[in-house]
């Protein structure tokens, strides 16, 4: 899988702003690939980019249609699909953040055939894994943890990205859900892969590297979140991560979804976490915390970042408010 | 999906007795709906049972087929399809264990549809699973969990369900993999369910049921198992025990499959598997250790197990030399 750009983002008729929060994502990251917006009548939202027809931003090079939208059900719209196929026929491939597959729509799937263009369902892996071997691979790996999961794992990650490709480290962004996969134009829904396989896959996404190369790994779930953990223990072992960083939002009153589940603390969490990773890489460390501070004033922020890193002794930034750099220099 | 007993054996062309594990399995435990064994020319495995042709067992009232089999590459063989849609055509169910998918195979799936017979490929989970919720459940479970794969995890959990049956207990073995599914008609292969479901599955696997009612859940791979501690960590969150039991090979050098993974210690194993499994149960206890001490003499097995349970505190027994008496009397 290798998405290419530039991206015409394909909004559909989403009912707010909230349904396009992957395409906002991927415009967040990668304002220079997306090219402009596609939205039909009733689209309430609007990512600020130009608005285009197919035929527009095709005449301009657009190369990929992104499905980064979610609407009832995240499923693709029946009303959808004559524009899909036209965006086909124009020349596009298509890539999909839904849940049902563009290559289980008989019309887009023989359009595309006809026309020789791609379909990318990016949440539906189409690779077959190798279970996991366990074997310590080369080069340098950090993995975002969280509290929970929507705590911040992702921006994390590639706000540590960006930072070291700012200092001309060798660095990839391992994407491992819908919105990094489409930021990098590749990568796994490690989610969706089959349990076996959850460590294997990880494997094969961060392979053997140069000895000064980093991987930062999107991290998914939380150890600690009592749906999801499978995920990210596989995600860890696959991993094998020299760093770890935990990510916190700490307005949280519960697990994300499970009102029973308390969080963990900070310190148990980070525990948990690097009592899993040093399974497969002994020599794991934590580097420090990411807090997402978005719900306080800036007073409020800076007060809970101070406490925490002296609670925790460990460097401790809002990847929004104060960036990453102290967590890049903390690397070795 | 349930099974329909009584089951005509299905060797195929077995090159080993090995090969026919799966099968061996499903006759060790459930002899009385084991009618038959359908060996074809070069089969090299043995159940004991009484050979018949397919006509025979039919005849005698047999009502699946179970392919519980691996020949090379775990696939079924193209030279099989003959006999198993004369099978349909005679009024058996097929129900398969291995890799490929009898519902993949067209002679099949046409010959069931018209003779209205079904399918099962017990390692393919048809259904679709919620996100587990992490709700506690009524009623009381057990999950033996073991220091790697392969100790005796599945057998420790139907001797526990025999030893429960036998004492008038309200027990079910909720199978977890292919020859628990065949031994008890039904279940769920948990290491092939999609990742973001393996809790949730293994929720459904086991509902809410009397409050003096026991689930004996079949467990699988090892939270120290660099492949599989995915499949581990889901099964313990979704099972929610009440009780585990750990489940250890003394002979085991290394990790199964990865040569650079010593094994846990046993104190190591058992607090691991605890602290994963309070988050969706924090009462669990550990009630004792079932090791398979299948490689030693009886005076070597006895001095192992007194030594464990001295070390451990814990009742300590081989569930094929000692049964599984103590661990029962240990439940509340």
């Amino acid at each position: 899988m290798r998405l290419k750009p530039p991206y015409l983002m394909f909004l559909g008729d989403a009912p707010d702003q909230l349904a396009a929060k992957t395409a906002q994502g991927v415009v967040d990251w990668r304002p220079d690939i997306c090219m402009a917006q596609l939205r039909l009548d009733g689209c309430k939202a609007d990512l600020g980019l130009t608005d285009m027809t197919l035929e527009e931003a095709a005449d301009k090079g657009a190369k990929t249609l992104i499905l980064g939208v979610a609407n009832r059900g995240g499923k693709i719209s029946t009303e959808w699909i004559a524009i899909l196929v036209r965006a086909i026929e124009l020349g596009f491939d298509l890539a999909s953040g839904l849940h049902n597959k563009l290559t289980d729509i008989p019309a887009i799937v023989d359009a595309a055939k006809m026309h020789g263009r791609q379909l990318f369902d990016v949440r539906h892996p189409t690779e077959t894994f190798a279970v996991a071997s366990g074997k310590k691979r080369s080069g340098k790996r950090i993995l975002p943890v969280g509290t929970d999961c929507s705590v911040g794992k992702m921006y994390t990650a590639l706000a540590l990205t960006k930072e070291m490709q700012d200092r001309d480290m060798k660095v990839d962004f391992r994407a491992t859900g819908q919105t990094g996969i489409f930021i990098v134009g590749e990568g796994v829904s490690v989610d969706a892969v089959v349990s076996d396989f959850i460590s294997g896959a990880t494997e094969t996404l961060s392979p053997a590297n140069d000895d000064d190369h980093w991987d930062v790994v999107e991290g998914q779930g939380s150890l600690f979140h009592a749906s999801y953990a499978g995920v990210t223990i596989g995600l860890i072992h696959g991993s094998q991560p020299d760093y770890i960083v935990l990510c916190h939002e700490p307005t949280r009153l519960h697990m994300r979804g499970l009102p029973d589940f308390p969080l963990p603390s900070l310190t148990q969490c980070m525990e948990a976490n690097l009592n899993a990773a040093r399974l497969t890489n002994p020599n794991v460390k934590c580097i420090g915390i990411a807090i997402n501070t978005k719900a306080f004033s800036e007073e409020e922020a800076e007060a809970f970042l101070k406490k925490t890193e002296a609670e925790m002794g460990l460097p401790t930034v809002d990847p929004v408010r104060s960036g990453v750099g102290r967590l890049v220099d903390a690397l070795s």
